[in-house]
């Protein structure tokens, strides 16, 4: 049954075109379907379009339809275009006559908005959350390891001593900014388009503002249009916040894949964890981190992605917009993925000792010496000037202790000040 | 004079290759340069680095040198890499060997991070105030011409009644949704970076939040790797902020270039403010709005290629991050023309009248039919079925009243509701 | 089995997390894979490394692996890594040790990569065939409406006489430069990696120009290290070639579109081939080129996802190349999908009549009024400057005949020149 | 002065936002644009619109514009929009009306394209011209290196014995890729545009096979519509080419400042071509790798950046492509400028000794021990678990002797034929 069913069939051809692997992916949003119909509902026996009795077996039939969702046994046939038919279908086989009014004052367009806005909602505070478990692993062991000291690198060139404490909880301290743009992007999803219709309002006189409340949104995209132009532009601010986070963990994968190589050597995996070579057979490879990386470089091409297909479309609605569901819900569970298995596979990395006894370390320290000279009333300019000529001559010998104590360096980590700033958010 | 100088100098080529159009994108820098100088002159003061006269000393330097930044005098020479071995040149020469010390306990590095930050807060507020700006027109032209209407397209095709006033004000609120992600990328600037030296801290006992409060950031970027991380993740976020707001400008940008074909004739231009044609003498071409589309759309692009730039680099500085003051700075600068010009040409836009009475335009209102016929008591699936029937015959002959009531809707904008969603922000 | 097993298992996570849909994607390489072998294995024999007997053997088990193929019975079950690992446990199976040897002298980077090229030098011929289709429509088409005037439009705006033969035409000219770029792509696909092991070679003797020859490639990338750098980099090149082509079908997609809005209203569809809306019952929608404009537009950001992947990882093989199999493998469906469905489509557009009637298209003939005087011995400036203030005050009355004579103008479209340039290819 | 003036003036900031820096860019077309010029007017008197004398004294002062082009004098003022016009006022100055009769049967948009074309043509066969000079490089560099082992990685573990034979030559193998790809976007440039005037053809009866010859073409785009689809698509096609080639050089890149690290030291720079640190007196750092990657990465982006502008704008000229020009001059010269000094640079480098002596490097040569059991009989998969075995007990010694010998291995570098196939292109 299609919707706009008016007595003859389209072709084949064209209906596995254009309807694609909407019937999988709409599973997603059937839960937030049958909210929005519930609200819907209600809000029209508000305005005197259905009676009580209407109502009742609507709401009714709407919880039954929960629950085959509940326990995973809904499903959209191959002669449904989408979870709305299909749920608009059961309806009226559970109810009867009164199940077609549902769709009064209303159009797919505006089923499909507030559907995706309620996801998309639901589906950023679950990456938060997710967000915030590996915020905690990265910040513990910033503390279980703040005294095992690494090179720190400028250019990829050894540069002044830094620490797996330094390490660790920078990458949590970053996470902060990337939830900055979720709580945006959660921010933008936060308001009701329904009542949109088509993108042009109705003639009913609905009642948004009860729709709004009912559906838990803080706020309502209240212009019509505005509604309809939010399609794209929220999925595109949500693939906005996914990259922003998922280039932070790329950049950590990239990390973690240098330092596992041998010519690093700070760190490694319990076997188990990492996979080996058909023709080599002494590799440990880092290949989760190697997907990770790769998964979230994918993901932070998902802005192009979209912005190439929405880009220079009118105001209004387009079919084009069909296509983002994929890219966001892939996205999102990509997303929702990596943050799992970074953090499991955090717990359990290997940290190696006495990485900075290697001789090509011992650079690192010039600035220390440096400093000790200016310290001692040289200018820094001229300390400087010594230090590289003594390092041209190779007469440089390090002291190789480091004292580190202002905020946020080696020796003072600020842990519970970066942890306060994340739950300030 | 390099800051690294050691005696010899580099080739040409290499240093016209790696020096690029610096020295005129430094100059956007100059006066945080100065600010971030005075924020760390005044902490190596406390720190007893810096004697109570040095310190007035490199004040009244600096203050000097501001002068000639408000002047418009301060340049960057050939003989410079960068704004900031230009200051420390001047500083050193207005006031002698004092001012060799105030590279102590900071590094180049930790310099270009803080001045981009204060550069980005300062740019993205202007921002948020052209925005502003913007949102107010769009709102007044919704309420002056509320009451025109023009037909609303689906799919490009003809659809439902829409006006005016729904179209200007739709853009209106959908620039809060840009503004919210303005908000979050100026939060996530408003972050001390200063004391990270090279990406590593350092052995001095700098004090951190001293500078914080002196350089009125809302927080600190404790850890000093997290503070490194931020180079390209800092212009990324600025950029995703800005290529949403792009996206919306592109977009109604569009729509003024459809909406001025002869095939819509919905609006105009003065027509000093639209271009002609070498060889046809009729046309009044809308190059500003492709050009702004264009440019928009260029904006857009923006993260993708600061992603393509950073991607896949491990953590530290690398040189490439250089090439990303470009991008921003211009990107930022016409961001902020084109939300002037948009705004200087939508105030003399020349609204079409009677638009409606084209006949190509009577099927908008069909739903208003249906609906009519459920408020009778049919329902909407039967309703629907009727008029669609109706249609196929031809003999469809609408009632031309729209009578829109619901918020957001036609009849009711809800201007002041937008407003103060806006201004709650 | 995996091929690196060395008697531990990886925790299951890691295993859902790195394999993905690996298993799924192979199929399409299966039969590649086969022929990979069967050249490896007569190279083998020719080296020595094989008997005759136990060529024989393979050779045999290979046929019968390809015939389960062919079949379609050939799967990759959950316990098998990829196709490799597949065919090989299925050719030891079938002939016991004997099939162990036929991994010697090869590595799994070796097997993806000579499975790569064999694929997409494959695809890339099917692409160019249905593109061929397609161009023969359309220049069917523009041959058959070559009477049919539309107006033609510079910044949207109402320029110079068209026709349904040049638009049609237009585009099918256009399809040649994507076929030189997918003609180039396969240039690039048709060099054999094989016998680049790991991605540095072997010692065993292996005879590379006798696996070239058996395969049925044109050349051979010769040194190992620069077969490596081909991962990533084929796939990259063919999406640059899919994409030019994409971006053509997306562009006639946009016109199509517009031309079907009732502003425009050049053409249609019958009615099975467009799709209605659930609340306005007169709309018959252009989906199919709409999704076909999103799915093409989604193609054309392939380079930039492939690049956003690959960028900036040192040489030598990563794992993140294998994510890369799903984006080339939907990318080569998709567009094939598209060149069918667009194919189809066309075959039964509907053209208007007399769409030139409209009074908004008068000012079309303006330059041929300028022309005519220009003929009569006026220069071209003065000409323009005198039509233009007839135009300014609505004295302009054009006559419609249109008589464009030169070569690919509406009057001489050169149909037969074109289809030599692309037979030419 | 306007090509288009019709004796008002459009606003000033209107006219800023519109020109932009076009002035600057259009000198690198104004050779192009005479020589256009030169063609159409032989052209236009060949069918009469043009006397004899009249074309001479053209001829003439276009010889004299050719002049100052060529002594540098020629410059596109403040009130000129673009080069044609510039072309056009100097050309009536010098020889009065009959330069006015030169733009008769012909529109910007003709001369843009016909200009861009030329200009395209040009500047990729300096750009393969550069990259054949590279290659030489690279393919000498390889010979002179053949000797020196260097690890071999994939994962970015130590994996086999590589060379800089083998590393210095893949990359000049892998540049014949990219010239196919130029090949390619040269051929699509290498078609005659000229005569489509806006877009449409003219009624003059233009004889364009003539002016294809004469502009040394090597084919037409017929027809006219094409010629003008060919806007935005000539720079895609361009941007795909050059984006193909800056890949091979970030990648090189890429693998210069891992190389260069401390913790690979494989080749280093003289002093003079490395750069040092404000802070850290030891470095010498890759800045001119680093800064030829971030170059070659945004010229990546330029595809994306390319089509975000011109995807879903619909057939005929917009004013958006304006903006295309900017990018695509920008993009050539940096990649020449890129080619000359990776050129420059590896001229220069220097490689290290006795690289593999780091007994990091010793599982290198698991694989050949794997061999040298199969080569006495033991199955493939039999060795590799014996080694797999003694490896992870410890007991591994290798034999540090390399012999690979086959076609493209590092004892068999086939430069001559790599030689072969980069001239067969």
């Amino acid at each position: 049954m299609k919707l706009w069913d008016k007595g003859y069939t389209t072709d084949n051809l064209v209906d596995r075109f254009t309807v694609g692997n909407d019937r999988i992916l709409d599973l997603k949003l059937a839960k937030h379907d049958i909210a929005g119909n519930v609200a819907h509902a209600k809000m029209l026996h508000k305005i005197n379009i259905l009676t009580e009795l209407e109502l009742k077996d609507i709401l009714s039939g709407l919880a039954q339809i929960q629950e085959t969702i509940d326990l995973g046994t809904f499903t959209i046939e191959e002669n449904f275009e989408d979870v709305h038919s299909k749920v608009e279908f059961e309806l009226v086989k559970l109810i009867g006559d009164a199940g077609k009014k549902i769709h009064t004052a209303r159009s797919r367009n505006d089923q499909v908005l507030v559907d995706l806005h309620l996801y998309v909602k639901e589906e950023i505070e679950r990456i938060i959350s997710l967000t915030s478990g590996l915020f905690d692993t990265l910040l513990k062991l910033g503390e279980k390891y703040k005294n095992v000291l690494i090179p720190g690198y400028t250019h990829m060139q050894v540069a002044m001593p830094s620490s797996f404490g330094l390490w660790f909880s920078a990458y949590g301290e970053s996470l902060i900014d990337d939830v900055i743009m979720l709580k945006a992007a959660h921010k933008i999803s936060d308001q009701n388009p329904l009542g949109s219709a088509a993108g042009y309002g109705t003639s009913f006189p609905i009642d948004r503002s009860m729709t709004t409340e009912l559906l838990g949104f803080e706020s309502m995209k209240y212009n019509v249009v505005a509604a309809q132009l939010s399609r794209g532009k929220l999925e595109k601010t949500t693939a906005f916040a996914i990259a922003s986070l998922a280039g932070t963990l790329s950049k950590l994968s990239a990390d973690v894949c240098l330092y596992m190589s041998q010519n690093f050597n700070f760190l490694g995996f319990p076997k188990e964890l990492t996979t080996g070579s058909s023709i080599m057979p002494h590799k440990q490879n880092p290949d989760v981190f190697e997907l990770m990386r790769a998964k979230c470089n994918k993901l932070q091409n998902m802005p192009s992605e979209i912005m190439m297909i929405t880009n220079n479309l009118t105001s209004g609605y387009h079919r084009d917009f069909q296509l983002l569901k994929e890219n966001l819900m892939v996205g999102i569970d990509t997303m929702k993925d990596n943050l799992e298995v970074c953090n499991f596979m955090l717990q359990q990395v290997i940290i190696k000792d006495n990485i900075l006894d290697n001789d090509i370390y011992d650079y690192l320290y010039s600035v220390e010496e440096v400093n000790k000279l200016v310290l001692k009333g040289m200018t820094f300019r001229d300390a400087y000037q010594k230090l590289g000529r003594e390092i041209m001559k190779g007469d440089f010998k390090p002291d190789k202790k480091v004292e580190h104590t202002h905020e946020g360096s080696i020796g003072n980590l600020c842990l519970k000040e970066i942890k306060a700033k994340f739950n300030k958010l």
